[in-house]
């Protein structure tokens, strides 16, 4: 059974004012909740339509409508689970860094935030504008990556100007990232699904790179963020290695 | 004024069998209407709730309850077309031809048809249970590269089997992809979201190449078909230019 404080509790983490407030965030499906697990994050709720293989003792079975009820899925999975957001830990100066400037959409959060643990990357920082890692759609695109990868929402101009590191941003009409000599620790920039890196931040970069397009050069369409990040992330990789 | 029967033969095409049926698919968004057209393709029906910069003259102008009314989004943009699929052409055995094997999502397809774009793959070969490339969703992600990319039907055994050009596959166990010397000229087959190459294309593959995993190597996520596509097209491209 689920009680009635519980489902207002689980739906009003859909927006993010609860988050804040309440420091939870929801996952579903047995496989991200498990990773989440794994990784350490404290669980608040659990609630499941089915005994699950290697889910804690005192997961509670609930119907599939109840289910239905607190799910942010069209269809729900078989589980869903509350936990705590972890601690912000400080950014330390090592390693690669990505930094997003003002991505909005969730699904490509996600994506990037996965491709940030297959590379590798311990640090994603977030200009204060962009879409919230612990929204629900985010979380279920991260596949579980969330636990691993270090969210930190900053003031990017402060952030990149109190940095000693290097500073790469992804832009239209900069020097191929082919061509160019990538470092293993750095800060790389990427902008916002329309307009790309704002003004402010594209004054402090101090390479600025390129996808080469070898396509039509007549055709007006970018790539989108997510698969760009994944270009540039696995260039920085190739070339300086772990 | 949009008839009854405009408003029903639009809503069908949501549905493979009506598209296939009738010959047509659904564009929207001028941006996207406006790509397809300069590419050539024949414009069945259009629509607008305003006059539109560079549309034809012949637009019609509805209401906005009136695109709604046979928009596939939402939120319905300021403009709908239907155009006619442009004919099959055959495959020639030129350049890179990317071969996909049951993408089923049509958000990975659109992204995947927008990287050949800007990749300059000319020719791309999905398996007979890959989504429709017609797909509103897919058009929509394509943000017009379906024009410019020629997407063929087959079965793979059978098409691979009758290349003479080399095929790679990505595979989770392969050869580094940045170790590998590439050829300007070949087959590169992605899998299936959830499962990769079947067992059958498999077998074909000459070469089993993988992008490496620089994070945790204990996590099971591998990454998503469209950023791992991004990847590969970019190694290619990177090093046999164009």
């Amino acid at each position: 059974m689920i009680s009635k404080s519980q489902i207002k509790l689980i739906t009003g983490l859909q927006q993010k004012k609860y988050r804040d407030k309440s420091g939870l965030f929801v996952a579903e499906g047995p496989k991200v909740i498990r990773e989440l697990i794994n990784e350490g994050l404290n669980l608040h709720l659990l609630f499941a339509t089915d005994t699950i293989d290697s889910f804690p003792e005192n997961t509670e079975l609930i119907s599939k409508n109840e289910l239905q009820k607190i799910s942010f899925l069209k269809t729900a999975n078989t589980a869903l689970a509350v936990f705590e957001i972890p601690q912000e830990k400080e950014i330390k100066e090592t390693g690669l860094v990505l930094v997003l400037d003002a991505v909005r959409d969730p699904g490509n959060l996600g994506t990037i935030i996965r491709l940030c643990d297959w590379f590798g990357i311990k640090q994603l920082v977030c200009s204060i504008d962009t879409v919230d890692c612990y929204n629900p759609k985010v979380v279920q695109s991260t596949m579980g990556s969330i636990a691993r990868v270090q969210v930190n929402y900053l003031k990017l101009e402060e952030f990149i100007d109190n940095s000693a590191m290097p500073v790469y941003g992804a832009v239209m009409d900069g020097d191929s990232v082919y061509s160019r000599q990538l470092p293993s620790e750095g800060i790389l920039v990427m902008g916002n699904e329309a307009n790309g890196i704002s003004s402010a931040v594209e004054q402090l970069l101090d390479y600025r790179i390129t996808i080469p397009r070898f396509g039509d050069i007549q055709a007006t369409e970018s790539l989108n963020v997510a698969t760009a990040t994944a270009i540039m992330l696995s260039e920085f990789r190739r070339v300086t290695g772990r």
